[in-house]
C-alpha cells in the first residue's frame, strides 16, 4: 500500500479547546489540500493541550473537549485525522486518541501506560486502557500508542501481534538534555524488534515549567530514522509510505547539548511571555554572568525592543559591574535605566534603627538591598505590563543563595534549572554566535555584591565542586557518603547538602522556570518543607 | 477473648526515622507497662511520618526505614505493635503495616487502595497490595487496613470473609471541616454491615499545609462509637475488649465546625513554627479583621511572648486602624512596634520619578506601599529568627486581591484557606472565649487602605456574594452558567471567575497555609498558569 502521512508538530494552547479545534481543522485541511496527505497525526491530548492539570477535573471542560471531537469530525471529512482528547465514559476519564474519517469515529484508543512520576500526574486524572486498537486505511493496518505506551515493549509487541503494519504514536514528551536521543533510541529499538515502522509526533512549545521540543520523527522497520522534524520549531511535514515502508525524507540536524539547552530556554521564555499576554520583559542587570545570560536569552526570545534592563548599583557595586552591564545592554540593543538603590536602603536603615538598636549586621542588611531592587523592578513591571525575569541559577536555588522577594522576585525564572557551570557554557555558546557578553563577566569571580569585597566562594564551595555535588544529591539521589566516597571534600559535601535540605521553603515560593535537566525543582521534585530528614 | 488495645495518637516527625523509632519504642513500653495493653496501634507510615513525599524516592531513606522495623522489633518484645512503614521489596515500594511481637514480624499487610487525588500522590510512590492479612492474638483474629482501604466496602468485607474478629486501621487522614463526621459515618457503616468492631488510629499534628486532627476512635460491631480520642491533641489511650467486644470508654466531645476550624489553625501554626525551629512569629497588624484574627491564632498557638506585631501606617491609614491595632496587641499582651512607611515610599517614588514620568497612578503605587511593609517585616524576621506570618484570606487569594512580595511576603499563611466570611465567624468565636478583637474591627467595611477612602467593595463583589461564588467555582467546579442559574448576579459571577482564572501566578508564589476546606490551594488544586481556559 502507498499513502502519505502528515506529522502535525504545531502548537496548541493548554485549556483553549475552541482555538485548538480550529487549529486542528485548519492544519488538517492544509495537509490534505497542499500536502496531499491521507492521514494526519497530532500530538497527545491535542484538543486540551498538555498538561491541562486539574482543568481535567472540571465537568464543563471535559464536556467541551468531548463535543469538540464531533465538531471536528463534521468539519473535515476527506482526510483521516488522529487526535488526542480526554475521553469521558461513565464516571471514568481516559487519555485517548481517536481516528476521524468521513465524518465518523473510525477508531478510539485508550492509553494503557499512565506515567505518574517526575512531572507527570496522569493517574490523578485517568483510568488506564486495557487493549490495543487498530484501524485500516488504504489497505494498511495501523496501531496507535500514546507517549509512555511506546516505551513499553509489551504494548508495542501487542500491536504487532494484533496485525499492525505501521505504528502511530501521539506524544507530549517534555525536553531535558539528552531526551531526544533517548526517545529516538527507544523507538528505533522497538521498531527493529517488532519490524514495525513508527511515526512519532511530539508536542511543540513552552507550557509553564515544561518545554516540548517537537523533534517528531519517523523510523522504518529496520530501526533507521528516515525523517526528523526540527527541534524547538513548529513544523507540518509529510512522509510518504510506499509498499508500507516510509521513504527517506528530510532529517533535521540535531543540536548538541549546549545549543539545545539554549534553544529550550529561548522557546520557554518566548511562550511563557507571549501566551500570558505580557508586553515584554524587564530584568535587573548586575554585571554578573547570570543576568547577562538571561538578557541574551530574553532578547533572542522576544526581540531587543521588547526587553528592558535596569542597573541598580549600591555602595558595594564595583565600577566594572556597571561598565559591563552597560556594554551588554548596548551590544544587544536593549534600552536600560540606572537607578541607584541607596535612597531606599537608607530609608529602611533609618526606619529600622530603633528596633535594630544593639544588634549586629548580618544577612538582614544584605537582604534589604536585594529587596529594594525587587521593589523597583516590580514597580516597573506593574507600570508597564512587562514581566520581570529573575536571574538566579540552579546552583543558587539549590543552596538558597538568593533573597526571597529580592532577586527571587519575578514572574518567570528562565535559568532556575541551569547550574552555574552551565551558565558559563551557555554564555560562551551565545558569544560564539555573536559577542554580546564581555569576556570579563565570564572570567571574574562571581559575587552577589551585597557586602564589601564579597565573592560567592566566601559562603559556598567552589562551583566546580558544588555543581557536581548538587547533581549527585538532587538529580541522582546519592547520599553524602556516596559523594564523599567519589572523592569530594567532606566539608564541601556537608555544607552543600545541609543548605539544600534547609532551603526548600525558599524554592517553594520561587517563580516557575524552565526544566532542562532530568530533575528540576517544582512539580518534578516534591519535598516537604517541614522535615526531619538530614542528608548529612 | 479479652484484651487491651492501645491507640497511639501521638506525633511523629516527617523524615526523622531515628526520632520516630525511638518514640514508637517509648510509647509501646509505656502502653505495656502503665496501661497493660496487649497490642498498640500506630498511625499510617509511622516510621517516616506522613506525607514524606519525594523522600520516598531516596534509597537511603527507604533502607533506613526498613532497617528501623528490625530495630524496633528487637527493642520491645512483650507487646504486639502495629506500625506503618514504606516496605521495599525488589524494585517495588508498598505502603505497609507490620505486626511486631516477641522480636519477630508476625504479619505484614500492603495497602490496597492508594489515593491519588486531592492532596494525595500515593501512586507516585507505591505499588498496590493485593490481599488481606490477618494475625492472631489472645485467641482473636485481627484484620488490618490502611486509611483509604477502610473507605472501601469491598476491602472491609474481604477481611470479614477471611475470618477477622476485629479490624484495625492505621490512618493519616488530614482535617477539613466536617471530615471527622464523614470518617466516623463511613466507619460506623462498615462496622454495622460487617459486624466487625473497628479500631481507627489517626495521625496528629501539622505538616506543612495539612493538619492531622487525631480524633481516633473505636466502634463496636453494632456501629456505635464506644471511644473517641481528643481532636487536635496528642493522646495515648487504651480500650478494653471483653469477649471480643470493645467496652464503652471515654468519648471526647467533638467541636462544632467553627471551633474545630479554629483549633486546626492553631495546631497548624504551632507545628509549622516549632517544627521548623523558629524563635517565634511576627506579623503586620493593620487594624483590619484578618490580621486581628491571625494575631489571636498566633498567640493561642505560640504564647504572647513569642509573638510580635508591627503597625506600619501610611498616609491612607485611618486613625481608628492604629487605635484598634494597639487595642488588639494590648488585649493579647503582645509586644508591638509602630513604623510609618512614608520614608521608604517617598524614596521609591523619587527613585522612580524619571522612569514613571508622564504615567498615571495605578495599582503600582499601591503595591509599592505593600512591598515597603514586606521589606520591613522580612528584615525584622531575618534579624530575629521569627517567622513572618501573612494575613491574607482565601477570598483574597482566590481573586488575587493581594500584593506579591508585599502582604503576601512571609513564611506561612495561616488563613489562606479561610474565606472572608469565615474570618468574621472565627473572630467572633475567639471573642466569645475572651474579648481580644475590638468590635469596630468586625463591623467596619474592610479596606486595604492603599488609596484614599478605599474599601474592598470598590474592586470586588460584596463578600457574601463573592464567597458563595468562589466556593461554587473553586471547591465544587461549577460553571458560571450554573452559578448564575442559582441566582447570583451575572456581573459578580463574571468578575469573580475571571479574577480567579488570571491570578494563578500569584497563588503559585504564595507561602504554604493550612488546609481547612475540601479543596485548598497548593497541592490540592493544580492549575496551569499558562492557560486558555476561561470560566466565563
Amino acid at each position: 500500500m502507498n499513502l502519505k502521512i502528515a506529522l502535525a508538530q504545531t502548537p496548541f494552547i493548554v485549556g483553549d479547546i475552541a482555538a485548538n479545534s480550529q487549529q486542528i481543522i485548519a492544519t488538517a485541511q492544509y495537509a490534505k489540500q497542499q500536502l496531499h496527505a491521507d492521514l494526519i497525526v497530532f500530538p497527545e491530548l491535542t484538543v486540551t493541550g498538555y498538561p491541562a492539570e486539574d482543568l481535567l477535573l472540571r465537568t464543563d471542560f471535559i464536556t467541551q473537549a468531548n463535543n469538540a471531537i464531533y465538531e471536528i469530525a463534521q468539519a473535515i471529512t476527506d482526510i483521516a485525522i488522529l487526535i488526542g482528547y480526554p475521553e469521558h465514559d461513565g464516571n471514568k476519564l481516559y487519555n485517548s486518541a481517536v481516528v476521524l474519517h468521513h465524518g465518523a469515529i473510525v477508531a478510539n484508543y485508550r492509553k494503557q501506560a499512565l506515567p505518574n512520576y517526575g512531572v507527570f500526574d496522569e493517574q490523578r486524572y485517568f483510568a488506564a486502557g486495557e487493549q490495543v486498537c487498530l484501524f485500516e486505511l488504504n489497505g494498511a493496518w495501523f496501531g496507535i500508542t500514546i507517549c509512555e505506551d511506546v516505551w513499553q515493549t509489551q504494548i508495542v509487541t501487542q500491536n504487532k501481534q494484533a496485525g499492525a503494519d505501521i505504528l502511530l504514536t501521539l506524544n507530549a514528551s517534555p525536553f531535558h538534555a539528552g531526551k531526544m536521543q533517548q526517545r529516538e533510541h527507544i523507538v528505533c529499538e522497538q521498531a527493529k524488534m517488532t519490524q514495525l515502522p513508527i511515526v512519532y509526533v511530539n508536542q511543540i512549545g513552552g507550557q509553564d515549567e515544561l518545554v516540548f521540543d517537537g523533534s517528531s520523527f519517523v523510523v522504518n522497520q529496520q530501526g533507521e530514522i528516515v525523517f526528523r522534524a526540527k527541534e524547538f520549531a513548529s513544523q507540518l511535514s509529510v512522509v510518504e509510505f510506499i509498499d508500507g515502508a516510509p521513504v527517506l525524507t528530510e532529517i533535521a540536524p540535531s543540536y548538541n547539548e549546549i545549543s539545545s539547552d539554549y534553544q529550550a530556554l529561548v522557546l520557554g521564555i518566548k511562550d511563557y511571555v507571549t501566551k500570558n499576554g505580557f508586553q515584554g520583559a524587564i530584568l535587573g542587570l548586575s554585571g554578573g554572568v547570570d543576568s547577562a545570560l538571561v538578557l541574551a536569552l530574553a532578547v533572542d526570545a522576544l526581540g531587543a525592543d521588547k526587553v528592558e534592563a535596569v542597573l541598580m548599583p549600591s555602595r558595594y557595586t564595583q565600577a566594572m559591574s556597571i561598565e559591563d552591564a552597560e556594554l551588554e545592554a548596548n551590544a544587544l540593543g536593549v534600552n536600560y535605566h540606572i537607578i541607584p538603590i541607596e535612597p531606599a536602603v537608607n530609608a529602611f536603615t533609618q526606619m529600622l534603627a530603633a528596633v535594630f538598636a544593639g544588634t549586629k549586621k548580618d544577612a538582614t542588611e544584605e537582604n534589604i538591598q536585594a529587596r529594594c531592587r525587587g521593589v523597583l523592578l516590580m514597580a516597573m513591571s506593574n507600570k508597564q505590563g512587562k514581566i520581570l525575569l529573575t536571574t538566579g541559577n540552579k546552583s543558587e536555588m539549590s543552596v538558597g543563595y538568593a533573597t526571597l522577594y529580592g532577586d527571587m522576585a519575578g514572574g518567570f525564572a528562565p535559568i532556575k534549572d541551569v547550574s552555574k557551570l552551565l551558565v558559563y557554557k551557555l554564555a560562551q555558546y551565545r558569544n560564539s554566535l555573536s559577542a554580546v557578553i564581555p569576556e570579563r563577566v565570564i572570567t571574574r569571580p562571581p559575587s552577589a555584591e551585597l557586602a564589601p569585597d564579597q565573592v560567592d566562594e566566601d559562603s559556598l564551595p567552589p562551583y566546580d565542586q558544588l555543581d557536581a555535588i548538587l547533581e549527585r544529591y538532587i538529580e541522582r539521589d546519592q547520599t553524602a557518603q556516596d559523594i564523599i566516597a567519589a572523592g569530594f571534600s567532606p566539608a564541601h559535601v556537608q555544607r552543600a547538602i545541609s543548605l539544600v535540605d534547609r532551603n526548600e521553603y525558599k524554592r517553594r515560593q520561587s517563580p516557575p522556570g524552565i526544566k532542562i535537566t532530568p530533575r528540576s525543582f517544582g512539580r518534578d521534585r516534591r519535598y516537604p518543607i517541614t522535615s526531619g530528614y538530614r542528608g548529612v
